[in-house]
C-alpha cells in the first residue's frame, strides 16, 4: 500500500485556494463564507473517496469508513480547515486531508482495518467566537452551553449566531456528543509551529501531551513621584519592585524541567514617563507545560515571591488549563509507523493546543508532528516542505497498518 | 525691619487668580494672554512699590532698586510667573514676589543696601516654547538663537512668533545679555518640589546645586516567537534580556551617592501579547546629580554593562546636562538669615531645574526652597503653608541684611 502522494498534495493546495489573497495568507475564520466553502469542498472530497458523510449538531463535519465490525469501535482522524486571520493553509487542513488520504487508500487497496475510521473536520479550533476546539469539545461533551452566546472583544458573532446562519440549531448542541467508549482512539497529523524538528533535521515529531496554559495578570502598585525631587530612598517604584520577576520567572521554570516553557509577553508602566517613577506596573505571565505539577509549582512560587517581596502587588488568574499526556501505545505505533516508512522519529510535547486536546482526556489520543519552517505558524509564511507532508501521511498510514496488526484484526 | 506677611501673602493669592481655573489650577504659559497679564500686575506691583521697571529684550520684567552705589554691582532675586499647563501658585510666583516684599521693606524703611536691587520675572522658565529658563539665560548669553525658532511637538508657537505677538523683537535678542561681572550674585526662593523638608520637618531648605540631567533611551532587540512551541534554550527574550538593568541602575546610583538618583520611568514591550515572546525591549534612562562625575560614572557603568551583556541594546543620547554647585559664601548667608529669623535650616540639593541654574556657572548663586506639602508640585495640588512662605521672605530679607553688614557697607 503506497498512498498517493500527488493526489494529497494537490488537495492541499487546492483546499489553499479558499479563502486566499495574495500577500495575506488565507483567511478562513470558522463558519464564514470562506469556511463553509472549505467544509462543502471537504464534504464532496469525502463523498467522491467513498465516505458516508453527516454533519453532526456541532457542524462537525464527519466522513466514515466502516471497518471489519461496524458495530465495532471508531478510530477518528481529525483536525480543522478553519484558520486565524491571515493563516497558513497547513495548519488544520493536514489533519484532515491526511486523514481524508489514509481511507481513500484502504478504499482502493480493500482494506478493512479492525475498527470504523471516522475522518473529521471540527468546527472552529481557532476560536473565531469564543474560547477555540469547540467542535471536539462538543463531541466530548466538555463544550460549556455558555460558549455558544459569549462575544469576544474582536465583535465576531456569538457561535449561536453563526450556527443560525450555516442552518444549524444551537439548541441542538447535545447531540453532537458521544460516548468515549465509542472511539478507539484519536489520530491528529498537524504542523509543529516550532522550529525544533527542523533544528534537529527530524521528519516526525511524536507528540508526548500538549501543554496546559496558565496565564496570569500581575499588577504591582508603587508611588508616581518627580525623578528629580524624590531620592532614591524615599521612593516606591513599581517597576524596580517588579522587576527582578522578570528574570526569575523563566529560571523557575528552566529549574523545573527543560519542556516548560514560561513567558512575561507585555508590561506596562505607567505613567510611562522620563521624569516620574513608575506608579504602577502591569504585566502578563503564561506558563506552559504538560505537567499539571511543574505548573502549579511554578505558579505558588511566582505567588510566594510576590507576596514576600511586593506587599502591594495582586495576581489575578486569567485562566488555567490543565495539559494532556497522550497515549503509550498509540505512540509506539507511530514510532513503528515511521520506521516502516524510513523516517527519524522524535518525541517532544505541543506547545500549542490542538482539537486532540478535547479528546486526551477521554480517548486513546496521539499526534504526529512534521516541520515548520522557521517555526512559523499563524502566519502567511507557513509553510512545510512537500516531502516532509508526504512522509507524514506515511506515516499516518503505516501507524494505522501498525496498530491494526498489533490488535491482531487486520482483515 | 519686619516684613508685611499680610501684603506678601495677599500677592500670592491675588497673581493666584491671573489663569486659574476651579479645579484645573494655573494656567500661564509663557507668553500667552494669561502670562502677559501676570506680567503687566507685576509690572505694575512694583512700580507702586517705587522700583525703576523695564523690560529687556528677551522679555524679562526687571524692578530696580538703586542702592548706596548706582554704578556698583546688582543683586538679583529672581524666578518666574509662567506655569506648566494646570500649575499651582507657588512655583516660580514665590522667587519674584519674595523679591518684591523685600524690596518694598527696604524702600519703607528707607534702608540702603550696598549693592542695586534688581527683582526679575524672567521669561519662559518652563519650556513652553522650546527648552525652558529661556530669559535668565538670554541674559547670561547661554541661550541659543536657534531656540527662538525651535518647536516642540506640543505644537506651541515658536519663540519668535510669540515675541512679536507681546511687542518684542526677537532680532535683538542678544540685547538682553549682561556682562555677569555687574551681578553680585542671584538669589531664588523656590518651593521644593519634593517632600524632605516636610517629612523632617525642616522650615528652610539652603540648596547646595542644582543637579545635571543626562536622559538616554535604550532599544533592546530579540526575537518574537510563539510562546508556546519556542524553548526556553532557544529563546531571545528582549525584555529577559533588558531587566536586570532595571534593578541594577538604581543600585549603581545609590553606591554612588545619597543625592544621586536613577529612574527607568517608561518601558515598552513589542509586541506585548501574552501569548509572543518579547521581540523588543525599549526603556527610558534618567539620571541626576549635582556631581558631573557621578553621572559619567553611572552613565559609562550602564553604557559597559549593556555591552557586555546584550549584543543587540542600542543606547541613544537624549541629551546630557551638567549640574551645577550654588555659593558657599550665599549659603552661609542664608544660613545666618534662618537663624536670625529663628527658624531651622538643612543643606539640600534641588532635583529640578530653575533659572539659578542660568546664573550659577558665572555669578554667585543662591536658592532658598520652603517645603512643598506632599512633594508636589507642576499640579493644582502644589500647596506651601502660609507660615512656610513668610518664613521664606523673612529669610530672603535677612539674607540680604546678613550679606550687606559681612560686606560692612551697610548705610
Amino acid at each position: 500500500m503506497k498512498i498517493d502522494s500527488v493526489r494529497f498534495l494537490a488537495d492541499i493546495d487546492e483546499l489553499g485556494t479558499i479563502g486566499y489573497r495574495e500577500g495575506q495568507g488565507i483567511t478562513r475564520l470558522a463558519l464564514t463564507d470562506e469556511d463553509v466553502r472549505a467544509r462543502d469542498w471537504v464534504q464532496g472530497r469525502m463523498e467522491e473517496a467513498g465516505l458516508d458523510v453527516r454533519v453532526d449538531a456541532a457542524g462537525n463535519v464527519i466522513g466514515r469508513l466502516e471497518g471489519a465490525d461496524p458495530a465495532g469501535k471508531t478510530m477518528v482522524i481529525g483536525s480543522h480547515l478553519d484558520t486565524v486571520p491571515q493563516g497558513g493553509k497547513y495548519d488544520g487542513s493536514l489533519g484532515v486531508l491526511s486523514g481524508l488520504e489514509c481511507a481513500r487508500n484502504l478504499i482502493e487497496a480493500d482494506v478493512k482495518l479492525p475498527w470504523n475510521l471516522e475522518i473529521i473536520n471540527f468546527t472552529d479550533e481557532e476560536g473565531h467566537h469564543f474560547a477555540g476546539t469547540f467542535g471536539s469539545r462538543a463531541m466530548m461533551g466538555s463544550a460549556a452551553r455558555e460558549e455558544l452566546y459569549g462575544v469576544k472583544e474582536t465583535g465576531a458573532p456569538s457561535l449561536a449566531d453563526s450556527f443560525q446562519r450555516v442552518g444549524l440549531d444551537p439548541t441542538r448542541i447535545d447531540e453532537a456528543r458521544r460516548d468515549p467508549s465509542e472511539f478507539r482512539g484519536y489520530l491528529e497529523m498537524h504542523v509543529e509551529q516550532g522550529g525544533t524538528l527542523e533544528e534537529r533535521g527530524i521528519d516526525i515529531g511524536i507528540v508526548t501531551g500538549i501543554v496546559g496554559i496558565y496565564r496570569y495578570v500581575i499588577e504591582v502598585e508603587g508611588q508616581a513621584n518627580h525623578a528629580g525631587t524624590t531620592p532614591m530612598a524615599s521612593r516606591k517604584d513599581a517597576l524596580v519592585a517588579a522587576a527582578p520577576v522578570f528574570g526569575l520567572l523563566p529560571e523557575w521554570a528552566r529549574a523545573r524541567s527543560d519542556e516548560m516553557v514560561a513567558t512575561i509577553g507585555d508590561v506596562t508602566v505607567s505613567p510611562g514617563a522620563m521624569n516620574i517613577i513608575p506608579g504602577h506596573c502591569r504585566f502578563t505571565v503564561e506558563l506552559r507545560s504538560i505537567d499539571a505539577e511543574d505548573m502549579a509549582r511554578v505558579r505558588d512560587r511566582l505567588d510566594t515571591w510576590l507576596d514576600d517581596n511586593i506587599r502591594s502587588a495582586l495576581m489575578k488568574t486569567v485562566y488555567e488549563k490543565d495539559g494532556v499526556y497522550l497515549d503509550d501505545v498509540l505512540m509506539s505505533h507511530i514510532a513503528r509507523g515511521s520506521r516502516r516508512s524510513g523516517v527519524e522519529s522524535v518525541a517532544m510535547p505541543s506547545g500549542a493546543g490542538h482539537d486532540a486536546q478535547s479528546f486526551a482526556p477521554y480517548v486513546p489520543t496521539a499526534m504526529i508532528f512534521v516541520p515548520s519552517r522557521g517555526g512559523i505558524s499563524h502566519s502567511p509564511d507557513e509553510y512545510t516542505d512537500p516531502e516532509h507532508l508526504v512522509n507524514g501521511v506515511r506515516v499516518m498510514m503505516h501507524t494505522l497498518l501498525s496498530l491494526a496488526e498489533a490488535e491482531g484484526q487486520e482483515d
